[in-house]
């Protein structure tokens, strides 16, 4: 490289500080005179004092993000990513592809969708044009893209996005104002129940993949089993989506509470509420629904026999699919939304619930309905016990849905909608450690000081760039001359694993030292070693791979630790990763690796 | 595995039709007869009228995504996430880290930000709380982000999300109402110039991993150049934005318009506006930079001496960088926001500008205004030729827009935008070959007919359960007895490039034929050759890892072809990649490939 170099240090001032006084200093280094002079500058607030009068001010409204929503980043969203890619994986093992819809859509796409919920809807303000609203979830638009694209007629299709509900918000909780929803849905008419298993199939492989393994429960019934039931216990007609409203709230108060609703609120007969409950309690497997086969009033019924026929067919698919283990036949669940027409499914997890007895869930409920009279709409039950965390999935087949749109054409649909947020606090609240920042694999440094230390920035500058064109992750300080201890300092403070030291001494060698970050005192390579410039890009990727596949084995112990695996087998993984390979063998030649 | 296994056929009707005739049937496989009888079921409108009565009707409004939005999906999709990735790549090369903001901020926080274009900002109706607006773009939320959060002073992020904008669409040229945005920048108080550069870095990085080689020009000026240009002038001090925000519509219109709008609009000495004149047409690379150091008049000017500093530094970082082969100083970028401090940049490529003389432009933009009259204010303007495609990537330094919210704190940044739905308009033109929609790389088939065929569904679904769990994405036809034919079609629809055949002669074998899809008649492995089923995983993992190599090098070839490098050499590398490789060995055994 033949270009001249320049280096003006302007105006260094400590940063977040404006210090009044200025320090100007200039250095030139290695410059044809004929080309160059110093350049001394500061910024223009330095010299224009109507510029300094354009300085901030402190705004007069309060700095922060709406309610119920939040920034994401550090380490939080490298935990969310990562959550995010493990879906994505499972998604598209299944031969899932992914959509994007627009954040809002007509308002008239949205309504008369949600029930009592529609109030929760954020509108755009009428600025002329169309009238739109924020999406509510991601089914409506996706039974609105299927209505308006005639030659989709079956597709698996995934989608990742955030959706809008101005509901209360549970910050800590993950229940936002602004959350994303993460959805897998099959559509098009098949044999039945094939995709309805594979949906199971692929709720079980995310949260395993997650590491969930024995801590999650998939809620099963069917729609068709529940109206079933509630025609054969005697509810007219009319009042069976209101009753089935109230059975869905079996998972936050007892059936006493539950039944009152039922009589005293919705009108239902005594008689009729406690036959009922003495099916919405019921839980099983595969038995539970021979047991309610062999009930001749129940057999009798038309929509029974299609839901016994539904979920028989389930269960066979599942044992293929090896996906029943850990789905519970749930006749108290209901869910709350009215376009589901056959199978419903809800995942739940410890802290699904709310952690307090029903007395006192009820003497709660109380007190945050007085406390909301005052306080207004917009608190913050992160840390009401009796708000539980929910579901963390859920969903179910809607046949209908589409032709709500389309008109004349019908898309049977079924699907899953993971909670992310929710999913993402259980998971950062049991995390043993915080993820990096960010995944830079080299600090590039330069060693030196005195009077006549360069700061080696064009030659640092360059080994970066190299790394860079080797798509190897580099980073270097961004000062003239550096402090060997800012250098390592900084690398330390996001365990960038290597350093790249250049010296005057090396260069003129063609060498340069690579150093492995946090070797303990005694290791044999804690000073690091000289490699050949020439080889640079080559000599760290093959030290960079080897440390990775390290860390990916203690990554994995260290993961099944968390995850409260057993407990003995755990420990040993972990113990072997760390006895045989924790210290790389970073003396050996540099072999060709593929 | 040892359950029962039920099939059952129900309501079988041509998909996307609702045809009287419905047709049923079951089928009983292998079931014990004290456990199981035969069901015989329907959707539940085909028996009960009164749900048939809920069928859909017409909806009264159009079905249709909101003016300036589109959904995304299929090979458009795929594209538009290899680009994502490609970008995203180099960002966390560079240590970038990402963040995530609400979609919606305080409308107070986005006020006062975008000068004349606040007007296309849309707003959250009033819905009781707090008052709300949908961003804008990216920089104003990281501002806000680092003036909430004072314990990060230096952070590089990267920000990946969409951004609105009730303006004009142009839906085709990428114009949109909602678009994404794809921001890197990197805030905190360095030593100067470093970042500025190594943005620039980034953008070459971009736009060479997108395979734009030789086909963008990153335009770069300087706010202190521009300024100082103004102050030698004679531009009064109040006029300097105004005058600078003519001067920015230099890429669409002549000189002499510009020079008009000046004198005539903004009220300018014609003899001042003449000295811009001779100024702003300059273009060049570091000599124009020596340039003008030595008109002595510019030299004497307090801003120009910062800017040529400036420059001077960043030239030489440039070089250390090797990142200034696409840089053209170019004197009559402006850039419309108020906030940009220093540098600011601007990326253009063919289809950047306009493609009509400046009459017919003067023209069609006559036209337009009176069009724009009558249709309203939502027209599309794709097809007006007067509408370039504009700059696809933009960004500069802004020191004190953090300020504006923080009250005390300064953090100064610099930062690069990429504009991706332009990028993507300009790539989706040029594609040679449409993207395959998923990535599924196996379809599990059954191979039989006549009457006693089973359709094999409880096999293909255990064989793509143990695929699953291997990690290998697959699918099979969602039917009971579904024609080789068609499961071949299903196959081939999306080019998926394995088929598993399963049939009940080879099962009793204990294997399974794996099959090659789309080789040529004459090949010897046309008819796929047998594997054991105990290795099925690792034998078919290693087929599509030998597929996929072979693939990336006929990518590779492909790619160079469709950006159009340098003829003979990509000829001779697809040449190579077809004639060496392109007929995979795959009658060898399979090796433990690690």
């Amino acid at each position: 490289m033949q270009s001249s170099w320049i280096l003006a240090i302007r105006s260094v001032r400590p940063p977040r500080r404006l210090a009044p006084t200025l320090i100007f200093r200039a250095t030139c280094l290695s410059v044809p005179a004929s080309r160059r002079c110093f350049h001394i500058s500061a910024r223009p607030q330095d010299l224009n004092p109507a510029i300094e009068d354009m300085a901030p001010k402190a705004p007069k409204f309060e700095i922060k993000t709406p309610k119920g929503t939040r920034d994401w980043s550090g380490s939080d969203m490298v935990l969310r990513e990562k959550i995010f890619n493990t879906i994505t994986n499972v998604f598209k093992r299944h031969g899932g592809v992914t959509i994007d819809t627009p954040v809002f859509e007509l308002k008239e796409i949205l309504a008369g969708k949600y029930g009592e919920d529609s109030k929760l809807i954020y509108d755009l303000a009428d600025q002329g044009g169309e009238l739109c609203s924020l999406r509510y979830d991601l089914t409506v638009p996706f039974a609105r893209y299927l209505a308006m694209n005639k030659d989709v007629s079956q597709i698996k299709r995934y989608h990742i996005a955030k959706v809008y509900r101005r509901d209360q918000p549970a910050v800590k909780k993950g229940r936002m104002r602004e959350f994303y929803q993460c959805d897998f849905d099959i559509a098009g008419l098949y044999d039945p129940m094939i995709p309805d298993a594979e949906i199971i199939r692929i709720i079980n492989e995310v949260f395993e993949g997650l590491g969930w393994q024995g801590k999650y429960t998939i809620k099963l019934n069917s729609r068709k089993i529940l109206d079933g039931i509630f025609q054969v216990c005697g509810v007219p007609e009319a009042s069976i989506r209101p009753i089935s409203s109230a059975v869905d709230k079996l998972d936050k108060m007892p059936w006493e509470d539950v039944r009152k609703e039922m009589v005293e609120e919705k009108g239902l007969a005594p008689e009729v509420a406690d036959k009922i409950g003495k099916y919405v309690v019921l839980k099983g497997k595969r038995e539970l629904l021979e047991q309610l086969q062999k009930d001749e009033e129940l057999a009798a019924n038309a929509s029974m026999q299609q839901g016994f026929a539904d979920l028989d067919l389930l269960f066979t698919y599942l044992d293929a699919f090896n996906a029943g283990h850990s789905v519970s036949f749930d006749l108290s669940l209901a869910r709350g939304l009215d376009y589901y027409t056959g199978v419903i499914y809800e995942v739940v997890t410890e802290g699904s619930a709310p952690k307090v007895s029903a007395a006192s869930a009820e003497a709660s409920a109380e007190k945050s309905k007085k406390k909301k009279g005052k306080a207004g709409e917009d608190e913050d039950r992160s840390d009401d016990p009796t708000v539980g965390i929910g579901s963390v999935a859920a969903g179910g087949r809607y046949d209908n849905l589409v032709g709500m749109f389309s008109g004349k054409t019908q898309v049977p649909c079924v699907g899953i909608s993971f909670g992310i947020d929710r999913i993402f606090s259980i998971m950062r609240a049991n995390q043993a450690k915080k993820e990096r920042k960010n995944e830079v694999d080299v600090f590039v440094m330069a060693f030196g000081g005195g009077k006549d230390f360069t700061g080696l920035l064009k030659e640092r500058s360059e080994i970066a760039a190299r790394l860079w064109d080797a798509n190897i992750k580099a980073e270097f300080l961004y000062k003239v001359k550096p402090k060997l201890q800012n250098q390592f300092k900084a690398a330390e403070a996001n365990g960038v694993p290597f350093a790249l030291i250049l010296g005057e001494d090396e260069l003129a060698q063609g060498k340069i030292k690579i150093k492995e970050m946090g070797l303990p005192e005694d290791h044999p390579l804690k000073e690091g070693e000289l490699i050949d410039l020439k080889n640079l890009a080559k000599e760290v990727q093959v030290r960079i791979d080897r440390k990775k596949q390290l860390d990916a084995i203690v990554e994995q112990a260290e993961g099944l630790r968390v995850v409260g695996g057993i407990k003995g087998e755990d420990v040993k993984v972990e113990q072997q990763a760390k006895e045989g390979e924790v210290t790389p063998r970073m003396g050996e030649e540099v072999k060709a690796e593929n």
